[in-house]
């Protein structure tokens, strides 16, 4: 009887409205970054010969779109995984969400950042260290909700939760050294993150299939 | 045994988050359409004559505010369905929904080029290839998740299925012919292309009823 | 055994993931109105001294942020009611649904025409309209989803249903007055529809208990 | 048979799109927020010299977009656990609860406000006042929804329901004591607001451990 009813309130407290609130935060934060893509304004009569230089110019812009939107994938698959293992909801996990939230939602103040000044140096390192908190805070969830099966159902792979982490701890030296090689050359700094998102993703395909 | 747990499996890992998450990014840019219509700033002694005036210059944002909301219905009632067979969710698929989304994001840039460059056949061309861009990571989601059963029940109608993809791979050549039509008119090309939504939406009607 | 099969069918095709559509327009709509109220930009000597007149001068805005988030509490208390009803979904219901949210997601343009110029007529018209369309088109869903109980569960209380549409109907009648009365005196018409919304809250406060 | 017939009509008229849309508004506000931190806009030959200095400045626009997301992820726990408790919806609640998102989707003018005139006295009392406002509506809430057990489960333990209502009964008077002090001194009011949101978190992390 304790049983079903441990088993009642797992159910009851779940962190259903923390991804509710998640991935709107996401989908909004997706959204937004397209709005940093306004389209020029050309008088009428100079308009058939600038509208394609003028949209050419665009491109900085479109690339750090799609950058984004690619790490803000990155982050939003991450949780999804974390919170698919997640069963149960305490103040603590919502209050670490809500900073881990907090990091997504300035992701499109460093995208505009990137897009209008991507060759300075000190762009680079705001825009990486932001996705670096956020991957911090990600992994500070998933090792509080982790251990001693906190918030997770006690069947759970422990081999998992153990890969899971190492990854997570991998990213930090990684980005550290995307913003120490910023320092010496900002177009290989760039050139590593890139790298490493495309790595992440890779990653995340084959980690999957080891789950499950 | 092995039947439950997989099943229970299946009923885990379902695509829920996926589908909130789309539905968050489809809410959002359906509305942000609307920010583009801007109330004109008119000076007060000028108010009561100018406004009428002023309102109805907004025309061509309304026209392709109205477009865009019903494109942007029939891409959301093709995932809507396509999701409703599919049950399981894999890396793969969230990284080929987020390509989706990536696309989806972007119309409110393309509608935005639309309603202020409307006459350019650049315009034409970068809204047509975007929602075609959107439609074939839509076939590419549904081809994934149907093909040997991946992600979708093995009840599903085999007929369906098909019937699904051949109305998705018959959109690219017209999307393809209405791009090389505004080489010659743009009018034209604009009038196929409104044509076209008007049949998407009575084949959605009747192959629902079709299926069901 | 075709009991069960049609009820299970009826619960797979549930109406839920166009709430969450409409849901997020709702809430997204609901914050954007406020992006109209823009703090005043003050230089520094002058702050003190300009800051409590320049902030009263947002008034109106205020009025008219007040007056929509009602009004789209009314709507969407209203869908809400209706979908409690309707079980099953088709692209009919889909796309009805689009054309609703799409004069939904308008409201943000209507209300920013009347926080700017409300005294004029023309303003008032089109805000009237545009709520007005979006109850018809409530009207024609939740007439679509009952007649011959289509949509909705068969043990639904028809004097409900009636009494919902007897409703809805005498609502259009009301709103066209307001738009005839403001041709005479728009501060009028201006009250009438204000009086018309607290009526309307009143009656879903009562017809709630009623119906349970 | 009564008692299941209770139960299912419990279970169907759940709070659960209330509870959507509230995520949604909250999940919108919280990104909007972002946009009050405008990436600077600096010409090309002065861009290296010129943006660290800027970015700084920015830092009053940071310090309140933490600020205002602390207390959204407050007023959101309060909802999340109202809510946890509050099973039935009826149309009462749901005004209720479209008064207090009315609150909250002021949050980002009254945080814009405080992010660009920080140190006026003004800024201060309007800010301050629709936190407090936000906190009474929810009061409010929770004492409509507690009161005779009207929509929470009879099972509900009276002692949290107090312990809930005596903390949100406090908060009135020091956020009133903290609108006071800020006639004689505004960084003192703001002090003591940063210190009171710091307790409040602690207390949520103290008093769903009592709860459980």
């Amino acid at each position: 009887m304790s049983q079903i009813k441990k088993r009642v309130s797992a159910a009851v407290f779940t962190p259903n409205r923390l991804e509710v609130l998640t991935d709107g935060v996401f989908a909004i934060v997706m959204t937004l970054l397209v709005l940093e893509i306004s389209v020029p304004e050309i008088a009428q009569p100079l308009l058939q010969a600038e509208l394609p230089r003028r949209l050419l110019e665009l491109w900085p812009k479109l690339y750090s779109y799609v950058l984004s939107f690619i790490v803000l994938g990155l982050l939003w698959n991450l949780h999804h995984r974390s919170f698919h293992s997640i069963k149960r909801c305490d103040s603590a996990l919502v209050w670490l969400n809500i900073v881990f939230l907090m990091f997504i939602a300035l992701i499109p103040f460093s995208t505009s950042l990137l897009g209008n000044y991507g060759t300075e140096q000190l762009s680079m390192v705001i825009y990486t260290s932001n996705v670096l908190l956020a991957l911090v805070m990600r992994l500070i969830i998933w090792t509080y909700a982790t251990s001693k099966n906190r918030l997770v159902d006690s069947d759970i792979s422990r081999r998992w939760v153990k890969v899971d982490k190492l990854i997570s701890i991998g990213y930090s030296p990684v980005f550290l050294l995307v913003i120490g090689i910023s320092f010496i050359n900002v177009i290989a700094a760039f050139s590593i993150l890139v790298l490493l998102l495309v790595i992440a993703i890779v990653m995340q395909l084959i980690t999957r299939r080891l789950y499950q």
